[in-house]
């Protein structure tokens, strides 16, 4: 169900709060319609960039249940299970697996510095997951951690879990370009890419499979992939509809609360509510939003 | 001549090359001539994103001696100055200034952490570079250095020489509506943004003067400052239009090889030549440069 | 029971383990046993330096429990409740102080950078952990996080529940005595040093009111701070010979496998088994270790 | 002259002032000479934990022929060169070669991440230094950048200049065996060691040449060395003597304040000054060194 010929967009899904500060399992089933309503081939919870270090292990467990429930078989579900310690994520790994995930997303540790320290962390990290199907996540921006093109060769040689990078490096392009390379790596994987797709016509013909990253319009991400082979400068016009509101949610830490803001003005969640800590928006920030969002729709029907 | 009351934009220049890797004084002047008629109110050289450290202290020097002849008192200069050694830096100061630059702007070394550690540094800084008047760079995604409002407010308190904020923080918009909120500094300074312009009508919006970036198409820049008090909208159009160029520019690392492949191409510089070491563009990379290019022609024929 | 007046030696434990990698409670029985009878005046468990992040949430609360038990009531017993998220934070903080934990140690996340970023994170953690007694630490080498002398005093006037300074920064001594200046904090607050004891008599001098550290000889650590105020020469001639055993121990990373080894060695634990990622001991390194034990016993044999 | 052979102790030189901040050239022949009294083989000026950045180009010249003058040949003086261009790099290099030094140090710039780019920059380090013997500085805590083994075999394979590796990982015995193990350097180099000398007993016995470092009693480092082969535990004896000095002598960034002035008390240089900006020592400092060089003295009276 998840391995490495995943393409398409996987949506980073949020986590939807109620004002109370608990968990809102209504809007996370709107949200779970509206992502796989837009075109979603996938989507994946508890992400680095999104809450999961504020939820409880049973918090996690119930959302991640609630969510595959929800999807119902109709998408594979990828959870991240990024942990301090190898306990934890050998037990959030069990405890999803067991849901019905499909696969787990792990970054690296901030503490790793050369090849081999990052080479030996997902040998560990494997014999702690077993056999669930692994995405690896390369976002130096966030984690501090340089991936180069030969610690993900070697970790594609070593460890058959291994069926997808989540692509976030920045300048990014010519890894991907590497990656494709015959030879590089000694089997295809799947490459979906981050950075709020940004780069996304670029990174589709560079040679990545689709996107996995949370813009709050993932139907721009849907038409750049589906155009990408069959009319591309008509997927460019849209992505570049949606640029000025996706560079304007790309803002590292503030980007969340962009983004609840949107899918909560779009009816998607019911709150934009986040548990602290949590950057919130200023009026400013909500004006700035909202005036981005009017010219969107405006640019969205010039272009027909 | 550079003082507190800054605005426009400030063209972040790079510094040519011949394909042998000495300065191309030709091109130089024909860079600064393009700057100044695309409505450059005032240069910065030798930025730590440029070349400046890939330069002997005879070139620099040069280097400025030719700008400061070129640009003939018309707009100020101002002179990138951070050194790892304070002797360095009032060495460098002080030739160029002598040279007729107008201002010097100096970023916090990347060992910086607690205010006091930074306060303390610009303290030190002006000790060495005396009454040359004087901008704050704040770039924490390269300096690794986070100024806080606290900070900045006594940097300015305690140093009349600061007279100038090159603001690049990102997220950064909450910190201008800070900064220009009645009694958070004892008295107003310039705020010239960067980050390449891609947040320029927002942060203009919050009450920066300006830009101080080295975008390849200045005129964006000069046209977004130009509109954002009479006509806005018409700004933003403009900026929505460039934004897919911007943004691909503002790569870390291979942006400056952009950024020369378009100058060059634009013919501005001879050659897109970088000393080593620099990050080059590959021919896919050129291929999407001038894709975006040529979009943009289209796209600005159609705004008319 | 654990206030601003504590004082002495406050020993780190470690978490023994069976070769299986279980938690070893008679070992840990045993080593509750050794501690106090070396003259420990308290027990700190689940350090950042320790192996806390490898066990389970349950693992966590039964070692706990299983410690507090065996202290009953002799000396307060501290939990450090660091991590990723203030869900797990609030969580585990309330689970250990119905066990009957003295108090908590909180090390401030390594993304934090400017003085309001910590002091605010200090007010949110205090909103999670509540009324619980609270050890600030303070280990820039290992959290990356610099915490000046006025962040210190910024936190203790906020928040009275900080009682105790664990500090360990590097080097420290001129912050104990800034700290203990009159004025400084606006009230006094225990200081108990990290840094495996290596600076111990100096910082005595300085003003700390012991050691919070995990050297495997605490009895080292109770002589300095016992003939601080009596007989200093004395305590540093039994420093000295601790210092090439000491300092031995204080490598980064390596020094958990060489505190074991030790402890094992003098039949405390058991085994000097880690769970993993864990730096083992080579064959050189343990006999490293064996022989500076030996000139230890030899050095404490002249010195009667 | 300096070689793959290198062995003994290289003395880190300090840099002594004059109370008005000139270099001290008096100073600097009565420390020549007293390093090579005390049994130095070689000498290393203007490292990275020195003053070198504080100098203009012009004073690192005349203080590097002053310095070669005085040595007249008895033994090789190596200059460090890491700079943050390869254009100072270079014309540095030539500069003190030409003088008549015997080798440069490069230590890697802060930014450098994964293995290829460690390897990389040396490649084009050496392009630019040409055939200078080259030491190259392994120094993570200060420099941020990790070299593992392989990174290390890879610049001794590719880089014939590499002679000799300045060798301060922390912890770092085990990298000094693995380096020392047949087949993983295609050819030897001289290891030398730094961290202050507070492991040298246990670096020489993993095979180590000798040191390389600035310990104001250099005299013990000589003995170390001496005694490792004929008679180890005189030399520890020696070592442990010294080692409460040396800790303490270890702090970053106040060491070199406690070097100074354990220098000026010995009469080797006249001041203990360090141009700005530099970490003072404080009276409580100044009193808790001179307390170290008592208990000293008495100790080593006692070894006989």
């Amino acid at each position: 169900m998840f391995d490495e010929t995943a393409a398409g967009v996987y949506v980073i899904a949020v986590t939807p709060f109620l004002p109370d500060g608990s968990v809102d399992m209504d809007s996370t089933d709107r949200m779970v319609d509206f992502y796989l309503d837009a075109g979603a081939t996938g989507l994946t919870v508890l992400g680095i960039m999104g809450e999961a270090p504020k939820l409880t292990g049973a918090e996690s467990a119930a959302f991640v249940k609630r969510i595959v429930a929800r999807v119902a078989g109709r998408v594979p579900v990828i959870v991240g299970v990024s942990a301090p310690g190898f306990a934890q994520m050998e037990g959030l790994t069990k405890s999803v697996m067991e849901s019905g995930a499909a696969g787990v997303m792990v970054a690296p540790p901030n503490h790793l510095r050369t090849d081999d320290q990052i080479v030996g962390y997902y040998h560990q990290a494997v014999d702690f997951i077993g056999d669930a199907p692994m995405v690896v996540q390369d976002f130096p921006l966030v984690t501090g951690v340089q991936m180069s093109v030969p610690v993900i060769a070697r970790i594609v040689r070593d460890l058959p879990t291994c069926v997808c990078l989540k692509h976030e490096d920045w300048p990014g392009l010519e890894k991907i370009s590497t990656l494709r390379k015959p030879g590089v790596l000694d089997r295809r994987i799947s490459i979906l890419c981050g950075n709020g797709g940004v780069f996304l016509p670029e990174e589709m013909a560079r040679g990545a499979d689709g996107a996995m990253t949370g813009f709050a319009y993932p139907e721009m991400m849907v038409s750049v992939v589906k155009h990408h082979a069959s009319d591309p400068e008509r997927g460019r016009d849209l992505f570049d509809a949606y640029l000025p509101l996706a560079r304007f949610e790309q803002q590292p830490g503030l980007g969340l609360a962009i983004r609840k803001h949107v899918l909560a003005k779009r009816g998607v969640i019911a709150h934009a509510t986040q548990r602290r800590p949590g950057a919130a928006l200023s009026p400013a920030g909500v004006a700035e939003v909202e005036a981005l969002m009017a010219r969107l729709t405006r640019r969205l029907a010039e272009l027909g």
